[in-house]
């Protein structure tokens, strides 16, 4: 028993040291596939690691879009781990004196990248227990081309390996923020008499949905119910792009193919959407804080 | 020696205990990778086990495209080791009470996903050894957002995470399925007198090569050789949209840049396409069983 | 203290024998990621051996572009460590008698594919130890179906995880090659009195920004400051595509949204831009020998 005992320890204690420490990272960038810039993130993270687990959130995030950036993050986070580092790097601001930071959210992730705004969603939603500035003196790959640093690579992919992988531990990374986190403008809803006064959060570009910020329960506060009719009105600044009455229905398998639909969606906001087809390319909606979503009894 | 033995069973036993189950699950979906819907299942996953190596078949399976999704698993499946569990999520009865089932083939592989046609292929092709329905009481992720389903993270990527772990066995998914999987209608190739009629069943698209039903026996049977001409005539409906004759090859380093072939490709179909160019979009062709595709002695 | 020893021996010596040997494997391929065939190359990496970590470098090369693929391992290769197995299948001349290969360079990497030049720049800036022709009588996968060989996935890949989980060494693959790779040419830059003349390498897809052939130590020697304008000619053959006076600076950072400028990339390569736009597609420009790009003193 005891050799079982030892052996039960080593096992648990070695395999980290050898390299399988089995911490994940999840990569998110506005860099898209097409190159070797996200392969060579991952061989950073493996040069680190070999027991990293690295995946992707994606790296299609339009370019320099921290809006959607930040809102990918809040979609996804939650189903993942604690102890998760997600580095997300949309950068628009890359060779300014921007700030590199990590954040520890309360949900127990980090995040590691440029401050720019990226953290607004996890902030708003499940708060933020630290951040602390990377110190770039001490947290940057000796890489062979030493005059350039490519930040996604040399910068947040190494310091997200050395943290996930043990190597560091958070308090190592740099001095805690002194001056608040940069957040974007997001957006609240507003009831009035008869309307919820909402914008457009996102699209579901895949199918075409649009998502709302109108979460359900407002729309629950407002009686909103399954099976009854509103009148949506959607404006891109002041100009009127829909403006029909529409069924409140609890699954798209009510609705037959082709129609238009209320509905809630996976991250229970109010979405628009048409069965099987692509509501925004029909109307030419997209999302923003001018694109306003206005709900209302008839 | 008795340490060296029992150092070896710890470390085929204690592994997976603590994580290193080292299953494969691979995911098949039509969500695209440009938001968070993919990485929020590999999350729920790796929170089930991060031993599990999770891998892509695609998610560009074109939106609720059912026949491609049952295809693209046909053309896979037997490359990956027995055991490996497929969640594939192409659901366009979502909402609806269409079954939620897993499914195991004759191949040893286990198939996780709605009940509407896309294993087709696999139990045409390999055999389903079993069927069950999942147990939605029992397995679904108590997500934080209790109020919504969203079936290919809470249930799907939940359950394949549950059975790839060795967490739970087969037959606690749930009972066996008392009436039949459904399956889409499977194109049979004709042979009459001097011609072979079959159908388009997928275009090659990265290369738009065009992909038949007519199986390299079928050819052989029927006598076709390398280096003879065949007239091949292609409907779409009622009408003729390409119509010559064509030379088939073994292989396309026999044929010059920029001409047609016929040869057979990976999955020993018959197929057609032009060497360094796309036969496909050149001609406008499709797939589906209203492309009927013949082939005629000259 | 024996019993430590033991256990810590057995942990090093049988997990790469259970399948824990955590090598590295990167995928190269012109396939896309729209079916199953870089799917199946990787159930026939994990059949070998599940410990191995496969991750892709890029599957969307231009078709049977082997110039960019070659470029594209290039840019990758040093941030992955040592042992490291690249596959790269661009094979435009699939079913001639073009040699299969392993070549190990210099920086200790592998690389498994077709000879056609894709290893021209690795083996210029790299330089290569030893090439070894594949056997193909001994490394091919015995595959369901027979009269088939799918080289990406049949000896590419298998050949690959063979030499990544140690089942082979690089002795075993195949005799030393005998006669040189095949090199793509390449372009060497020119300086005449007041002008560097280069070409285009490559575009910066993502961004559109366009990476030239000439290095930083030649914009050093030709004295190329921050700060100061240079006159930039850009030929397509020998019509002039863009022609203007334009500053050259350290970073993004220090120009306008929407201005132009000449920097240094992550690969230390002159490059042009628009600050967050496209410049390749404004002045429709594109890469190649016949992309002639000239810096002139002004």
């Amino acid at each position: 028993m005891k050799n079982l005992l030892y052996s039960f320890v080593i096992v648990l204690f070695i395999l980290p040291i050898i390299g399988f420490s089995s911490e994940n990272i999840v990569l998110q960038t506005d860099f898209g596939t097409k190159d070797g810039a996200v392969s060579a993130m991952k061989g950073v993270i493996y040069s680190v690691d070999k027991g990293i687990i690295v995946s992707d959130l994606t790296h299609e995030i339009p370019a320099y879009d921290i809006w959607e950036a930040s809102y990918r993050l809040y979609q996804t986070v939650s189903y993942w781990p604690k102890g998760t580092v997600f580095v997300t790097v949309i950068d628009p601001g890359v060779g300014t004196d921007r700030r590199s930071i990590v954040a520890k959210s309360k949900t127990g992730h980090y995040f590691v990248g440029p401050d720019n705004g990226t953290l607004t969603w996890i902030e708003e939603k499940f708060g933020l227990e630290e951040v602390r500035e990377i110190d770039l003196s001490k947290h940057r790959l000796a890489s062979s081309l030493q005059s350039f640093t490519f930040f996604g690579r040399d910068v947040y992919a190494y310091t997200a390996a050395k943290l996930a992988s043990g190597k560091i531990i958070f308090e190592a990374i740099g001095k805690p923020l002194t001056t608040p986190l940069i957040k974007l403008n997001y957006p609240k809803v507003k009831i009035e008499n008869n309307k919820i006064i909402g914008t457009i959060l996102i699209l579901d570009k895949q199918y075409g949905n649009v998502w709302t910020n109108i979460e359900s329960q407002t729309l629950k506060n407002f009686g909103v119910k399954a099976g009854k009719k509103y009148k949506v009105t959607i404006y891109n600044y002041d100009k009127i792009v829909y403006d029909e009455i529409i069924t409140f229905h609890d699954t798209f398998g009510n609705v037959k193919k082709g129609d238009n639909l209320l509905y809630v969606n996976s991250l229970l906001n109010l979405a628009i959407a048409t069965n099987q087809a692509d509501f925004a390319s029909t109307y030419h909606i997209n999302a923003g804080n001018h694109w306003k979503f206005i709900v209302e009894r008839v």
